[in-house]
């Protein structure tokens, strides 16, 4: 593993993958890595984890490549799960599903596909581009449209880049599927989470077609890489929580927040989103003060003593100070100790048009974003 | 007008409407005569009147064809407005909004469409074929898939010809659009469902593609025809409702079930239907009794002193006493005095098949189907 510093977007160090092949025990970090990134969302990574491994191993090693790699004219498509990471647990997908919507979608488009793009970093999402990328031979493009997790459809950089989300094609696990054609993609977002629902709250789906040249421009670049060496560090650290942040913060420009025990959790579900929020208290170094993390899916404001002092899009992650484990807006309970864990956002969301469709305004709190640099 | 008796599926009278033209005129009557047929639903006459009348002013005429003129490899596709009646009041639709629906499917399918069929009679559905008709000249089948109206996609008589309602095509008033595939007609019904109410309550859908050949197996015959002539009969007599009745009656093996008065109605909506029932006291011949009619969108069952008369599939219709005018679900009101006829339905319901689809007990009826005959 390079121990030189990497940073959020590889684009800006320069990294690389050109063509590494992804094996089964590559699954185990990048969903590892994937959680991390994934801020409390992104979704549950075993069940992703297990549908990729069993399509490696049906069909043999997915190929990862870098961006740059993708010709100008190539057609690129992002997929991901959609829906309620509980009810995934439920009912675990087949990995059929996934290529059926890529085959719908060729169909639709009367093109072939020429690489797969990750749509979200997140235990689950970061993984199912390798599902039907060992099925079908198809590349791996190696960056996804967050740098991290968020919940809705219209929330990732190919929106600034005047990318329509649809067509978008919509499969469930019964053999039903849906073609959205729409006028923008707020209304793809609520459609699709209308037949989502509908479909029994988790589906596959492919959508945000577009070409090399967009993908190149619009991607954030090298988050698999990433993830894999987030799940790697952690792998190799697990005996010690703090070995671990320290080799996550000497790998990005990342810092510790705070280390606190979980006294009191808020938390709904409103239209198959977990909404709410988690207070904490201080202990060891961060003893006498009270943490506040509000959640929507993922993790979007850190406050200390009621003043935000991280908030979205910047990356606010939960590790169990025991395992080393990502901790989900899921599965936070009361009494839990958690090392919480500052990553700056990829540069895409740091624009006027990035922070008007995922600043903490958007997300309904009246908070100014304020770039965090824990090297500042 | 013919004066000899017709039927509810012209196919049995052998009734033809060779290449007859559909006038602005026309469409007065069959905008009534379908709330006839719609038993309480099918959608309010007004709209679905103006935006034919509109089309073919703009058009010319359209075309209207018998079932057996129609090739057997033709491709035929029925269409409708979909959604709560309502909602339609409120925002009247775009004729286009159909024809997109239609290049949007001829798309999907590859191949161009030779025929309209209508989905259902009721004042809406009945006339928004003429809408397309007009625009494409391409010629609307004479028939239907109910000869009544009914508040579910699955519910026509080709789905006991095995005919798929998908490829469907949904469009809205906005610009979006959704083609669905389904396992079968009932998760073709949820899935729809979903989407219309996402997309602000009411859309236009075509849907049910198939061939001239399973088109005359399959489809209901003559119910435009049908339609036109009971509106006609309405406008002729409408000073007087005896007339109007005893007219109907002469044409169709109908009979008056009862004259009453509304004394209480009972309704809801609930997930885009009006339910409930209306309760009435029998007047004239009919005093001393109570009635009662239950209704999901349509008019279900008719019950006299709680014992059920006449229940779904055969048609309950009522009509204003003073006025002549179709009443449905939605314009019902306490006071009102109506009479109720009962008709019998299409002879493609009387059939175990036809029943599980659309018998009593389907809506959840503890109440066994006996066939209406009034002429027996």
């Amino acid at each position: 593993m390079s121990e030189k510093p990497i940073k959020h977007d590889a684009s800006v160090a320069g990294e690389s993958s050109a063509g590494s092949m992804i094996e089964v025990a590559d699954l185990e970090d990048i969903a590892v890595g994937g959680a991390v990134l994934g801020t409390g969302g992104g979704g549950d990574p075993y069940i992703g984890k297990l549908m990729a491994q069993q399509a490696i191993r049906q069909h043999g090693p997915a190929r990862m490549i870098d961006v740059m790699e993708v010709k100008d004219d190539d057609l690129v498509v992002p997929c991901a799960m959609m829906g309620a990471p509980t009810v995934m647990v439920e009912k675990i997908p087949q990995g059929n599903e996934i290529l059926v919507a890529f085959r719908k979608l060729e169909r639709f488009l009367g093109k072939k596909i020429d690489a797969i793009l990750c749509a979200e970093a997140g235990g689950l999402n970061s993984t199912i581009p390798f599902v039907i990328g060992a099925m079908t031979g198809i590349p791996v493009v190696d960056g996804d449209g967050m740098g991290r997790a968020y919940p809705e459809i219209q929330m990732v950089t190919w929106t600034m880049h005047g990318v329509s989300a649809t067509p978008m094609v919509i499969v469930d696990d019964k053999g039903n599927s849906v073609v959205l054609e729409c006028i923008d993609n707020r209304w793809t977002e609520r459609l699709a989470r209308a037949a989502t629902i509908e479909m029994g709250g988790s589906v596959l789906i492919a959508l945000y077609p577009m070409t090399g040249k967009v993908a190149k421009a619009g991607s954030v670049r090298g988050t698999l890489t990433l993830a894999r060496r987030l799940g790697e560090i952690l792998r190799e650290s697990r005996v010690s929580h703090a070995d671990a942040v320290k080799s996550i913060q000497s790998k990005l420009d990342a810092a510790t927040i705070f280390i606190g025990r979980v006294t009191d959790i808020d938390r709904r579900t409103v239209t198959g989103f977990a909404r709410g929020h988690a207070t904490f208290a201080g202990v060891d170094d961060y003893r006498g003060h009270t943490y506040r993390i509000a959640f929507q899916n993922e993790f979007l404001i850190a406050e200390r003593d009621a003043e935000p002092i991280v908030t979205t899009p910047d990356l606010i992650t939960l590790l169990d100070v025991d395992t080393g484990v990502p901790i989900t807006t899921e599965t936070i309970r009361f009494g839990l100790r958690v090392v919480a864990i500052a990553i700056p956002c990829a540069p895409h969301w740091r624009t006027p048009e990035g922070l008007a469709l995922i600043g903490p305004r958007y997300f309904g709190y009246e908070v100014e974003y304020r770039p965090f640099r824990a090297s500042a």
